[in-house]
């Protein structure tokens, strides 16, 4: 674990008066699975949070209290405007500076602190992290019961490697090659509804590259875990385009390229994304 | 290739006048070796670029010429000091901004302009992309001839997945596990060596996490390859000590934790490799 307990313990603390908020577990950015123990290589899996950093905004917006549990150094709220900071900075003086190009910095640094008290931001790495920290997360949320959504965007690896076989030490190459064995990862979505918080309202993503696989095996996530959606998206039309799939609904896409959009220039998909989120939530907790 | 072949030129066009003039081509960072064509899972090989970005500062400031050849969105020169900048940043009428917590701000800024004609910046990914580019760059810096410094601070992965081998989708996890098989990478290091600059000045880096290898491997580099210098380090220590090895003389350790450097707390372990191999190049160049 990369954080402290206590944060999270006092950041629910601060906010238990008001008995309708909603709470959001976002998940952002890609896992690690170490190679080796003292770890030189790992497999990744792509992800830098730009969903899950525009989607946090979006949340808070929404009026939601969120929980941004992220891959350490991928992207955050806000900030992830910016990239490359440094770079559009000039020295104008008395330690101030002047920024070229961006001029929504004020505005997003004043967003930043208006929200800053109802986002907690934690941070991990490796698979194992993920998993042992996403649970404790979602079993301390769990007294939001049907008011918790956890929306789970970040690219989680399919495999990794038990523990008790990782080599102690950088894997040498003298031998002529290298024999990878991977086992599949245990299905943290699996025990998140079952086990953790069943009364959750839960989303997932499913990112393929192969459009004839998405919306078969979005289903089939649906029918086995039991949650409430999966946001079945490809690759490289995932900032376009997305699908919502429930249990006895059609598909239904947002598609960013359709006509309804064509005057939204800047829209940004997350934005669509929560915005339907949040009805479907809210008529899930009056159920 | 991420970046124009004219870019390059145009650079080594503009400082041909100075025949004088040192180069160094830097690497930084780690390379990615993709899992599948349409990549969305990858082996990793672990670097931020903190050694190759500050290498680049005392490079600059010891009168080389830098080719930065960096993976994408690794650690560059001076904007690296100053992580997270969006959170430092507060908003003071008019454009400005101040900064809180980087009184070096301001002079890094303007350190980076100074020397910005002297720098070029090229990225790349993976581990294929590493190995074309360096080379592609390697030769078009060869009429520098004894005055081209090669300095492989990148992480660069022992093993990769020949492209024919590739899944051209996602791999699918239904199938209980997962066998990888590497083959060792083509090493880019003896292909400069022998092909591209035989007459350059070579420092490559090894990084082990098992101190027992780590000389000894160092001395085997030196012996297969034929270039002039390899830079031990552990992962553990890497910021504090490193041990040039040579063929034919003893290893000579930096170490900033022995007594030399007790008074010089905020002195960079780079500063100290830099001004060695500025000695050194220039004795390799006077031979």
């Amino acid at each position: 674990m990369l954080w402290n307990p206590d944060d999270l313990k006092s950041f629910l603390d601060r906010h238990t008066k008001d008995e309708n908020a909603k709470i959001v577990v976002i998940t952002s950015g890609g896992t690690a699975v170490p190679l080796e123990k003292n770890c030189v290589r790992y497999i990744e899996n792509f992800s830098n949070g730009t969903r899950g950093a525009i989607s946090a905004e979006k949340f808070l917006e929404n009026g939601y209290l969120v929980i941004f549990f992220h891959r350490a150094n991928s992207l955050q709220p806000y900030s992830h405007r910016f990239p490359d900071l440094f770079n559009h900075l000039k020295p104008a003086g008395e330690n101030k500076f002047t920024v070229s190009d961006y001029p929504h910095l004020g505005e997003m640094i004043e967003r930043k602190h208006k929200y800053a008290d109802r986002i907690l931001l934690l941070p991990f790495n490796s698979f194992d992290d993920y998993k042992n920290d996403l649970e404790y997360i979602c079993h301390a949320c769990a007294g939001y019961k049907k008011r918790l959504c956890v929306y789970l965007a970040a690219a989680v690896s399919d495999f990794y490697i038990d523990a008790e076989r990782l080599p102690e030490h950088k894997i040498q190459s003298a031998d002529g090659g290298l024999n990878l064995k991977l086992t599949i990862a245990p299905k943290v979505l699996r025990r998140i509804v079952k086990d953790f918080v069943p009364e959750a309202f839960v989303v997932s993503f499913k990112l393929e590259t192969d459009p004839s696989v998405l919306v078969e095996k979005s289903k089939k996530a649906i029918k086995e875990y039991g949650h409430q959606i999966v946001i079945a998206n490809m690759l490289k039309t995932r900032k376009r385009r997305v699908t919502f799939i429930r249990a006895n609904e059609d598909p239904f896409p947002i598609d960013l390229d359709s006509p309804e959009f064509a005057e939204k220039a800047d829209v940004e998909i997350e934005e669509l994304i929560i915005e339907r989120l949040k009805k479907l939530h809210s008529n899930y907790c009056h159920v």
